[in-house]
């Protein structure tokens, strides 16, 4: 296990478990600096927006693994290949996606998706998924701008579920946007062919997507409007959230998680781009846990009606 | 929406999401005094051990809802028809699952499989979680020894896909308890047919499985030697947890959760009652968080390896 990440098959619900026992050791706080700085530990040199692979990879480089043949045959484990990366914003400590302005963040779009077509071109590499882990309360150590990209040797189980229903009922991300922009009570923000708002069955309290109002498969395939529009609205809608309570001390970050669905290596028409993002509060100061009447029955409780949650941010 | 919990259809995912926007006013920590002590708001009587319904329901009773017809029907919202109601353990407030003793546990467990059996009795119920969030870093809020138990007006995502596994792939519940005793290494004890382990693809730092050996579908099939075991086992097994790390100061409960799956209103030779416990830390003071790598992708990454997770279980 001292190897590196390890790929363990659940047998209860036939799903991998990423077991990495090598990120226990990794500290909490970095030891001196901000590391992401220009001149610190991740950024030797000047920079706009940069990449670099993680140091305490949950999945990394190797040679490609067959999850299916391991399902068939019974293998309980597999090496965990495939990608984990940093994706640094901007220079600035002092910033966020929603505080960048439009053009720094259209760059951060491009490098997304500049990542994602290059670590889907790996032949470990099926699935991309582009996140962020923004402010203390969701766990992340360091505040400069900053996002984490994983790159999968499979389809996880979230993206997979939506796809099979799309193959199965049609493009639910084309239904859902087009019926959010119909009733409009849900929408928090629009630019160009980008929509943000809280989905109708929300689990999260002021949890949104992110979607293009026109079906595309990936970060990847936008064009230069369609990314233009997105870092429009990441500003836009990401910006809301800061401004949603007062903040309650100076440098505060608003918490929140953010994470992209996107089509895998093998493509297909049932992939629709869009984001999620969930805050952990459900009130200023008021965590929102997710425990065991959640986590046991995958049924999610939400505490903010989702109009109440819209209503809120496009107030905000 | 004020009317009470509302289930909504999220059609990304064909899952329901229960919308509970009335228990946003629900307070953090009681007023006054501990509710569940006996003389409390909750218990104005003596008992031994009791259960009554949650004062701010996320599912409650009503006329039952078909949730099938809703989905093909494409109905969007239901009421979250079903149950929430909490289950006292003792009336000692200073003490826990683990400090009771069996006898005690035996007569919280003969409660959960006469609550399980009462509920699934009702028109409005195909589903019993009986449950624990503990300690405040879950967010429970009342220290006094308590569970809770949802009822369902359907079989919720995560054990219905633990059942579809069962029902294509045999028991896998069987398959894996019988090769956790044989393998040894990650079993951290067995009272009669009850077994405690670490699995072997655990998604929970020091997270544990509850089953016994025979299979048997719900806390209400167990016997009496059956109902035994699981109290026993649930006395040491929780006990572990306690004398894991030493308490940070007097009082602390080491915080888990901990969940029963089991056999629905249908019944089917398919369904293996177990439990899963998942606490949420990784090590003293540091929390394990579940961000968006792992609730944007469905897979669960684990610092801490299954095996010494488990040795360190058996060794406290």
């Amino acid at each position: 296990m001292n190897g590196g990440p390890q790929l363990r098959f659940d047998p209860l619900v036939r799903e991998w478990v990423n077991v990495v026992g090598h990120r226990q050791q990794r500290p909490n706080l970095p030891a001196e600096g901000c590391p992401f700085c220009p001149g610190g530990l991740e950024a030797p040199e000047p920079y706009d927006v940069r990449w670099f692979p993680n140091r305490w990879p949950a999945l990394r480089p190797g040679p490609p693994v067959d999850v299916a043949a391991a399902e068939a045959a019974g293998t309980p484990a597999l090496p965990a290949a495939g990608a984990a990366e940093v994706v640094l914003f901007a220079p600035r400590h002092d910033a966020s996606l929603a505080t960048l302005g439009t053009a720094q963040v259209r760059k951060v779009v491009d490098l997304w998706a500049q990542r994602t077509a290059a670590l889907l071109a790996r032949p470990e590499v099926e699935y991309v998924l582009v996140f962020e882990n923004r402010g203390r309360d969701v766990g992340a150590t360091i505040d400069h701008p900053h996002g984490q990209i994983y790159g999968y040797p499979f389809v996880p189980p979230v993206p997979a579920k939506e796809a099979a229903v799309a193959r199965a009922h049609g493009c639910p991300v084309c239904a859902e946007v087009a019926a959010e922009v119909a009733a409009g009570v849900r929408v928090v923000a629009r630019h160009g062919d980008w929509v943000a708002y809280v989905p109708y069955a929300s689990g999260y309290p002021y949890g949104m997507r992110f979607a293009p109002v026109h079906h595309a498969g990936s970060l990847a395939d936008l064009d230069d409007a369609g990314r233009d529009a997105l870092a429009a609205l990441l500003v836009d809608a990401l910006g809301r959230y800061d401004r949603l309570w007062p903040a309650p001390h100076p440098g505060y970050l608003f918490p929140y998680l953010l994470w992209f669905h996107q089509a895998p290596a093998a493509g297909g028409p049932e992939w629709h781009v869009h984001a999620h993002t969930a805050p952990p509060l459900r009130a200023p100061g008021v965590a929102r846990y997710v425990a065991s009447g959640e986590l046991g029955s995958g049924t999610l409780s939400n505490p903010v009606v989702p109009e109440e949650a819209a209503r809120a941010l496009r107030d905000a």
